[in-house]
């Protein structure tokens, strides 16, 4: 019998895969699960979006261009523009999906074995695009304490070897929710220019940042054009998570030519959802600053109402739509399947991403959890009323 | 300045890419391009299929399930079924176009530096997912002369080393048209079970069959359960290329379980074109038949005008749209660009694949050109004239 790859068994699983049967068994048994656990936003895609879908009047569905289409290209630089993010639509990529340029990066600036330098807890699939491509995640330590705030940049510095390629930030979090400021890109534009590295910034949640405070792009960055890349998709966005579009942009010639080698062996990205994505770049303001309420206001249902709960620490997010608590309890994984197989209040329960699955150092996040806030704020209420009690029952 | 990688440097580019500017070029100066060079079909894209995309009611578009929609898969076993391939649909992953499928299998049984057997000449882009995934493609030389059938089995014996994972082949192939017969199917499942290889078959052409010859799929070998994987596309099977889907398929449960760790990496196929092929799925038969009845007159046409030119040799395919043109000159390359740069019929020219990109060894193919003939029959008598005039003025 033919073996699988040393590669494909040291893939990481999805931190909360292995909870899925559980709460598959919950609901047979009729509990209801609340989940907190995903970033799929239940907010409407919108209709602009969904309308160009149904409007379409093609008779062939071709191939794109490799690269994305001109004309959703073109728009996208308009975007950007308007972001005061200043790029063309040939330093653009679009690709299937955020996840797509995450790999497509990982293959044009790094070999096997080359490392980069990722702030924990990060975006766990990072681990899994790292594993296919062959290369080592050296994990820095971001801080609870600190609101998950950049590490001192000391701690990088400490990190880099001959073998650094890279560091990659997510600008907000996932799961961290945590905005970097302007001080700290700059900071970290600094020391990737004293050594020669790539500054990849996965800037997926761009748009989704509170309390006024405003999103500062690595490409907005003077002098860091031959450093700078940035990850983005319009899974969150738009609330367009099944369109599958996102893309790979940087002011680097050679970072976009030899990504495009990546994408023309798959070919082009998909059609459809090009053709969505387009048309969701008219969005009216209105539906953003709709969005923005909606998610301000869940995102302080939610701390406050956990900032009420003895024992826990709540990381306040700024950005994105998740946030990091720490339990009083010392096995976050065992809480989260307990919480499945063992309790219900009303006949609810809730579903948690255990946090050890976005650390890469061992042992580090075992006590803390993440939630995303992509619930209505009468489900946040029930979810955060069901963790209290558990808490208060659960023996650990 | 940071460096990209070698790995992104010795990404092989499209062996068409390069004549691109040389068209457009062509084009500008008022030169109609007769394109023979893309695997792009011109035929319609099933109603059925295009409507239910404009008849959806989403009002989120949601990430799907990673290994693609629960429907999809029960429909597409169903397809199998019918096609004498017997598979349940845990035994497939939806992928992102069968090129996905393709990295999805190399990271999923191979390592760094592991080798895989291809017959040549092979889609240019199994180099390109070999180099991303740092794996080693080894060739074995299939000719003109035998109609590209498989090699002889000993050659293949000559070159499995204990690095060797896998053997992959594409049946009917791309660029070759060549269909393996079910005896050679048979003996490349006896030397994979011998030496304990996995057999992969790209077999996103199976549907274009000629001459009353029927496909047989490594997935109806008794016995090779363990070591049959099967890439698969809707592409060129319903024209939707642009759809971006296929899928993976096996008996294999560690290899189907391994793989689900790479699909996961990247959430999930796209939701709008899954929608699109669980409906291509009810296509009516006659759709198939009409553009088989297509396809076989313009082969035949393509074929028999092409015998026609002095001193040009044809692989007469029996499979997919493509063939394969040995011609009276040294250099495809150099011929390719002179077609598109110095050289017109009546105001048309001709653009062809230069067939050394689909080999591996270096030398090979480069009095040959692959023609896709996914053009009607008027551009195909049209384009093998100007290809006749051409050759008798090239001066090489
Ligand atoms: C931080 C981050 N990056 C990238 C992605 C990938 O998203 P997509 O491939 O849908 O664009 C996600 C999705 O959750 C994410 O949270
Ligand atoms: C032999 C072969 N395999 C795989 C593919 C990939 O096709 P897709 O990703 O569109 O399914 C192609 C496309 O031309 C092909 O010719």
């Amino acid at each position: 019998m033919p073996t699988i790859s040393q590669k494909g068994r040291s893939m990481p699983e999805s931190p909360i895969r292995k909870l899925v049967p559980y709460a598959e068994d919950a609901k047979k048994r009729g509990t209801k699960v609340i989940h907190l656990n995903i970033g799929q936003p239940d907010i409407k895609t919108p209709q602009i979006a969904l309308d160009a879908v149904k409007n379409n009047t093609l008779e062939v569905l071709e191939y794109s261009r490799t690269e994305g289409s001109e004309a959703y290209r073109e728009k996208l630089a308009n975007y950007y523009a308007k972001n005061d993010i200043h790029v063309s639509a040939t330093e653009i990529i679009i690709t299937t999906g955020g996840s797509e340029a995450l790999a497509f990066v990982m293959g044009t600036i790094m070999d096997t074995d080359e490392e980069i330098i990722i702030p924990e807890p990060f975006y766990a699939n990072y681990n899994g695009f790292a594993t296919a491509a062959g290369v080592t995640v050296v994990p820095v330590v971001s801080k609870i304490e600190d609101n998950f705030a950049l590490p001192p940049i000391e701690e990088f510095e400490k990190l880099i070897t001959p073998k650094t390629k890279a560091i990659l930030i997510c600008n907000p979090g996932n799961p961290t929710g945590y905005l970097y400021s302007r001080e700290e890109i700059e900071k970290l534009a600094k020391i990737v220019k004293k050594h020669n590295l790539f500054l990849v910034a996965d800037e997926v949640y761009r748009e989704f940042t509170y309390e006024g405070k405003e999103h500062y792009s690595v490409l907005q960055v003077e002098g860091l054009e031959d450093n700078a890349i940035v990850v983005d998709s319009v899974s969150k966005r738009y609330s367009m998570c099944g369109a599958r579009i996102g893309c790979l942009v940087s002011k680097n010639k050679e970072v976009i030519k030899t990504a495009l080698k990546f994408a023309q062996a798959r070919l082009s990205p998909p059609t459809y959802a090009q053709i969505a994505s387009e048309a969701a770049l008219e969005t009216p303001q209105s539906y953003f600053d709709d969005v923005k309420v909606e998610y301000v206001a869940r995102r302080n249902l939610l701390i406050s109402e956990l900032e009420k709960i003895k024992g826990i620490k709540v990381a306040k997010p700024q950005g994105a739509f998740y946030c990091i608590a720490q339990l009083p309890i010392a096995d976050a994984d065992h809480f989260a399947q307990w919480l499945l197989e063992s309790f219900e209040l009303n006949g609810e329960t809730v579903m948690v991403a255990p946090a050890a699955g976005f650390y890469a150092t061992e042992g580090l996040g075992k006590n803390q959890i993440r939630i995303a806030y992509v619930l209505d704020k009468e489900n946040i209420t029930r979810a955060v009323q069901i963790l209290k009690a558990a808490l208060e029952v659960y023996k650990g």
